[in-house]
């Protein structure tokens, strides 16, 4: 019985203490050293290489070491069978909300216009709009989404909420499916993007959903590059539909330094930092799960692959 | 009976229109243009020009056009014995909340480390400390302090306050006094200032006191430009005892082109717009107390000249 985790771009030590801290008994090995292939139970993944899942024949369970699974499910050689599970944090979603609160109340606040008038030592001030007139559309109400949309609400924004299915939350005017998002976009002052990737949504940032938006709209994406096109968040931003983006996710990450985004006045950058996974904070959720799955229990946080979350 | 409005720098008519609409009776005049100045028995004020008041024989309430009285109490020449009275306004409350949010929270989530990390394409994401591992000190517990100070620790930080006279305000630990302002001050990594003008509270952002917040620290100056000793500020930065500041207030408005402020990258600047006393807003706290001057009850608001608020 071996936890193997397989993530090359991640430092696993802070990993493997954190567990150890709560079970010093258990077998953690790292990939690619690890000692027997067949030892391998539980398989904590980032970003894991193509197909390697498939070299573990007692694989019974495979566990993303964040809140997205698109990492695990886009790989094309996934072991049929094995149960999925992603990990929920609830430091994760405050600490997302951090981010995206400082975002959305800079764009209310107009920090960046007056960012731009600062470089040109220029003095006018604009009469800040009421925040209950200004609308936060929050896209994805999942863990994260749900818990920003409240916590923005209780701010005072007006909050608009948009997801696959139906969801019910109080105080959110909740919209769901294709035929709702145009009603979604056109009242969208701040759009904030927290979708799971699944292949309904890839793309869905194009030019033709964001020209929906009132003009002078903002973006906010904290959920994946492969959301937005990037070509189109260019010219949108170029030809006035939206007035800024702030991006914190890139289809290539680190964000080449040839890419345009790195120096476009109505872009602000930052390096995928909106929330990291805490590992002493999830270690408790990965033990529970690895011990379900050893006992033959329901596991929790259970990925279903054909919806993609 | 006449309600004069002395506020060179400020288009009367939207105040008119909205005391117009609460009491179309109401006599409003706008200085220099009024009729009988002896008339004159209630002035809104907003910088009016040192003694001018001294020309109406029957005034009997100077009330600000404003939070602040400092405007009012800094004249030498103010007739003796004439209430001075102050707008408390919640919308204005609600405004500079939403102003400290968005700059306590930008510093909180490093956004100013990353825009210059931006301007050298450079990806290097910092791990985000615990919001309630990070301690706001709010310096000024008055109507605006405190609403501020409350909403800020909803949000998770660690919430700090300092006032002349102690104060209590539940999941804070105020600080009180000239004895108490290190304690307070060494605490602080993110220091907002709300405080009131006055004698004791001018230049109380100097050099020394800025070097008594741990390294690194930020500070939010939304009070007054006098609380501040401006090359104090530039000598914190230069010296790294503050990481950034985001100044709204200044000791000259508009801030002149040439002062250095507009030019420095550790600072953040913006056109005296935290918060904008809305007239609608305030119209009807003017009309309740100008009918108390005229029926000889309390006026709501009064101000004790001899503390400065």
């Amino acid at each position: 019985m071996t936890i193997l985790i397989i993530a090359p771009d991640k430092d696993p030590e802070p990993w493997i203490s954190a567990l150890k801290s709560l079970d010093p008994a258990l077998d953690i090995q790292v990939y690619p050293d690890e000692a027997r292939k067949a030892d391998v139970t539980f398989a904590l993944c980032w970003n894991h290489p193509e197909g390697v899942l498939r070299d573990y024949p007692n694989l019974r369970c495979i566990c993303s070491m964040g809140a997205g699974v698109d990492h695990v499910l886009s790989d094309p050689q996934l072991p049929e069978g094995v149960p999925v599970i992603r990990l929920v944090d609830p430091q994760l979603a405050q600490s997302m909300f951090e981010y995206v609160c400082a975002a959305v109340m800079g764009y209310f606040r107009d920090f960046d216009a007056y960012r731009a008038q600062q470089e040109q030592a220029l003095w006018q001030p604009r009469a800040p709009r009421p925040i209950g007139e200004t609308t936060v559309g929050m896209m994805g109400l999942g863990q994260l989404g749900e818990y920003s949309a409240i916590r923005l609400s209780r701010l005072g924004f007006n909050v608009i909420g948009w997801s696959r299915t139906p969801k019910s939350i109080e105080g959110i005017t909740a919209y769901a499916g294709a035929e709702q998002l145009d009603a979604f976009l056109s009242q969208t002052d701040l759009l904030v993007c927290l979708l799971p990737l699944t292949e309904e949504t890839r793309d869905i940032l194009n030019l033709d959903n964001l020209r929906k938006l009132p003009a002078g709209a903002c973006l906010v994406n904290v959920a994946r590059g492969e959301h937005l096109v990037d070509e189109d968040l260019l010219t949108a931003l170029n030809e006035g539909t939206l007035r800024g983006a702030c991006l914190d996710v890139f289809r290539e990450e680190p964000l080449p330094r040839s890419h345009p985004f790195w120096r476009h006045p109505g872009i602000r950058l930052t390096p995928h930092c909106s929330s990291l996974t805490d590992p002493v904070s999830v270690a408790p959720q990965i033990v529970e799960n690895y011990r379900r799955m050893k006992d033959g229990r329901p596991l929790l946080n259970q990925v279903m692959p054909s919806r993609g979350y």
